[in-house]
């Protein structure tokens, strides 16, 4: 038996955190082994990528630079932990996968989406979510719950500008790829979030 | 005036940076700015993306992983170094670029050619030298001296077998670009060396 591949998307600050929890929890009361990781990172080797990519002190870092170190990691991650995985019949549930590449590198750097995506097809030898989750909430917002919260990373402290070119590309995606990405409004109540979720899971699971 | 991009191939124990400080020496004694770099590294954030790729405890790096390490030190080589000394007008000095990563990654790992230059295009904004030396000594030389004088590194430790690929395919690329890539056979004397180095840096630079 094959295992799936859901990935989650979305801005920092979108909630994703809890809601993967959620997810978690779901699947594994279904009898599911679900292996939950995350971008960039995910392994040692990734993690050690991950504090180069997010350490606010590399402010010089060039956008071809913070794509291929995206990648490196990812890489490391399908090769040593999400297709060995999938190949044992576990679900796994990734926090950020490629269509965070596009967005952030692609539209957010300006890197646009063809390099992006050949250089990622490398890095996953083509590998495919089932299903990808679009948190959908505008950086207006998630910003604010960032600064209120906590410290931000690299990323996170860019300007709005950036976060709404982010956005704008990760509805795009959406459009594009209608089978693959299913969108869940994030702003609103945990209940009706959870609602959502649990409405597209299971059409994953029955199909 | 634009400045030159003179890059420096070969094993690991072939000598280059006793030449390339000679080939140094003779540019400045000919007046011109010289800087001397290295791959992997070159920047602060290259040189700790190095630290990740040479740690002989990251055994378990898979091969796209390593080979999009060096693509991303290499794009903020080139953005950060690079291409700003060559248009103040400097030579530039690099001990190892792309074809590094087309010999050890794309055939010592077996990545394949194709997919390490179109990443290392786009890591470079399609930059070429002006000048590759490749500094011809075979591996059965280098592993030796690498053992007799000083710790090896993770890509040093390798077998025997993928030294040889690597330096199968580094003649590969003299032989594909001979335009820009000249050999010099450095199983020679220090005196015979200089002299052939002698003569190609001075028909570059009467070019």
């Amino acid at each position: 038996m094959k295992g799936l591949f859901i990935t989650i998307e979305g801005l920092d600050g979108a909630g994703k955190t809890t809601q993967i929890a959620f997810i978690k929890e779901y699947l594994i009361n279904r009898g599911y082994n679900v292996i939950v990781t995350r971008e960039p990172g995910g392994t040692r080797i990734g993690e050690k990528i991950r504090n180069i990519i997010l350490d606010r002190e590399n402010e010089e870092m060039c956008g071809m630079t913070e794509a291929l170190l995206y990648a490196a990691s990812r890489a490391q991650h399908v090769s040593e932990v999400i297709i060995p995985a999938i190949e044992r019949g576990n679900v796994v549930l990734c926090d950020r996968f490629v269509d965070s590449s596009i967005v952030y590198q692609g539209a957010g750097r300006g890197l646009g989406y063809n390099i992006i995506k050949t250089i990622n097809d490398f890095a996953t030898n083509y590998l495919e979510p089932n299903l990808t989750i679009f948190f959908d909430i505008p950086p207006e917002i998630t910003v604010e719950r960032i600064k209120a919260s906590r410290q931000s990373d690299r990323l996170e402290q860019e300007e709005i500008h950036f976060h709404k070119k982010v956005y704008e590309e990760y509805k795009e995606l959406a459009k594009k790829f209608p089978n693959r990405i299913k969108i869940v409004k994030a702003d609103n109540t945990v209940e009706n979030i959870k609602n959502d979720i649990e409405v597209i899971i299971k059409e994953l699971l029955e199909a």
